[in-house]
């Protein structure tokens, strides 16, 4: 089993499979794909209430999120070290409210119009909505730990939201700051993905019954997934030109999010180009025309190959973490979930 | 001791004292006067972070709240029940953080300038801020009970903060329904205000040390004194013209809540009065010099009274459940409190 693990430790994951050959998550999750049914019903589940509203929001998100990637980390880590219980389904239902909250406090944050091709929370209801929505799904969450007397959950569950929260503040004050460093936007995607990632892989592994070490080894596993996730995610704005036909302007950048991909090409630039890039954002020239300049300026020098560098790194991390989990199976379906992390389009 | 509480109990608490001998919460406060100071002292090191901005909401809001009610509750329960620990502390800064985030999340929805005279945090800062600062709150709020392994407290509070947030929900549902019942209105306010008054002092009798069913009778003492709490708040919108100068509008009405006032002048007037209110109010008339004419109307058919008699009838129902405590000194506090709740003049 070591020579196995030694084995795939020698390819880097991001090329070991050719594009086309794309990972779907609905694959990846064929080894708990039962108890992914009952977690599916368990979560619709949290919709039922007397306010009419709360179904009807529910009935809309169930059309507009989709990649359930959280649930399926948790549940998979579970399966990996034991079977899938009732604690651990509960567990995948808690993480994904909690993200499904901040994902609508988000988007009325940023004034997101569309989120996976439907309209958002705040744009199809309004920021109201949104907000007590978002309030309903992080209560209800903690709700469901305490019914179920799940403590060693709201341990790590209420210390990963308050992290986020303090992510999403950080990001507020961080806003437009063009001399950004990389440890501050490292430090602000560890707090606003990289933590719940982290204690959903660490909650698998508690409710699958993983020792102590194999335990703080998923929570590594999960917080280096969360960060390579979240720098995929951050490169997509910056491939749009050339995979997205017209479009025509960074979300991020629109947003005054500085990220990883032109945090690097600033810093590799020589002083002229840097200085006529720091112009163009500040005067926000890339709401007229102008987007396509910096795209090329973020590629050619080098934003983008060193995003999907750090990217890879992390995802060898992640990898090397899985040496602590004993089933061979569950192993291979946690390293495609990886692999997905890192090479989803979208 | 059954004998003061039955003499207690023949007089009726809205008017034991003139009008003119307001009650004081700092004079209530005196029997936990230092546990006071110390539970200000937890509260302003929630604010602590290096987020910069959770420091300069936390100094606004210093200066913005005031009231500190709920706190006094819990503090005061626990003291009645044997003395004030560090649990019940933690207990009331973690109730103030619940209660200040809702405030805050209810500003933005309501999209309020002012509170106590001071700009709300969506006036002074923006939406985004607001929403993301409640987030904060609520979730340094569960934080602080699982770093101090209080999972009774999480039991309650889990609980309460999920009610609230359903009736905040309801409450935007129920906006402009000009035919809400009383029932309606008093599900609301029960999941809005009683609930965490509830859990509150459920909470100080618990880390009091109190036994089932002292905890249950603070329980129902809290839930009752809520309820009046929030009735009285209501009534002060139908005082306005009155006593307020100038006051040109209701802020609730202006917001699409009907409360308890207006539901019962409603339903006891005349069919064609009834018929004219419901037309001044669906045309939004208040707004343009009608103001008045809706006081009017409230009070003329006893609205307004109706509204000081319920209050008054739940604040002799809490009054009752006090013949758990074993204090006398104590229970006369939480008399104090309770009649602060339903004499106070905002």
């Amino acid at each position: 089993m070591s020579g196995h693990g030694q084995a795939l430790k020698r390819t880097p994951i991001a090329v070991k499979r050719t594009p086309t050959e794309e990972l779907r998550l609905e694959t990846i999750r064929e080894p708990i794909s039962e108890a992914f049914e009952r977690f599916q019903d368990r979560l619709d589940e949290a919709f039922f209430c007397d306010v009419n509203l709360v179904g009807a929001v529910g009935a809309h998100l169930h059309r507009a999120f989709g990649k359930r990637f959280r649930p399926t980390l948790l549940l998979l880590t579970a399966q990996a070290f034991g079977k899938v219980t009732d604690e651990a389904e509960l567990g995948a239902v808690v993480v994904e409210l909690i993200h499904t909250a901040t994902l609508i406090h988000d988007d009325s944050v940023d004034k997101s119009l569309l989120r996976r091709g439907l309209p958002t929370v705040n744009s199809a209801w309004n920021n109201d909505v949104a907000i007590l929505m978002g309030d309903y799904l992080y209560s209800k969450a903690f709700s469901i730990l305490v019914r179920n007397r799940m403590y060693g959950a709201m341990d790590l569950l209420a210390e990963a939201t308050h992290r986020m929260s303090q992510g999403e503040l950080r990001q507020i004050e961080q806003r437009n700051r063009i001399d950004l460093t990389e440890a501050e936007y490292m430090r602000v995607i560890e707090e606003k993905t990289a933590c719940l990632m982290a204690a959903g892989c660490e909650l698998g592994a508690l409710v699958g019954g993983a020792g102590a070490e194999a335990r703080r080894a998923l929570q590594r596993f999960g917080h280096a997934v969360g960060l390579a996730f979240q720098i995929t995610d951050d490169i997509f704005d910056y491939l749009g030109a050339e995979t997205v036909m017209g479009k025509a302007t960074s979300s991020d950048l629109e947003g005054g999010k500085i990220t990883l991909p032109l945090i690097n090409a600033l810093r590799n630039a020589p002083e002229r180009d840097r200085g006529e890039m720091v112009e163009l954002i500040r005067n926000r020239e890339f709401r007229n025309g102008h987007w396509s300049d910096v795209v090329r300026f973020v590629t050619q020098f080098g934003g983008v190959a060193y995003s999907q560098e750090r990217s890879t790194e992390l995802a060898d991390r992640a990898e090397s973490e899985l040496r602590h989990v004993p089933d061979t199976d569950a192993r291979e379906s946690l390293r495609d979930a990886l692999r997905y992390a890192v090479t989803r389009h979208r």
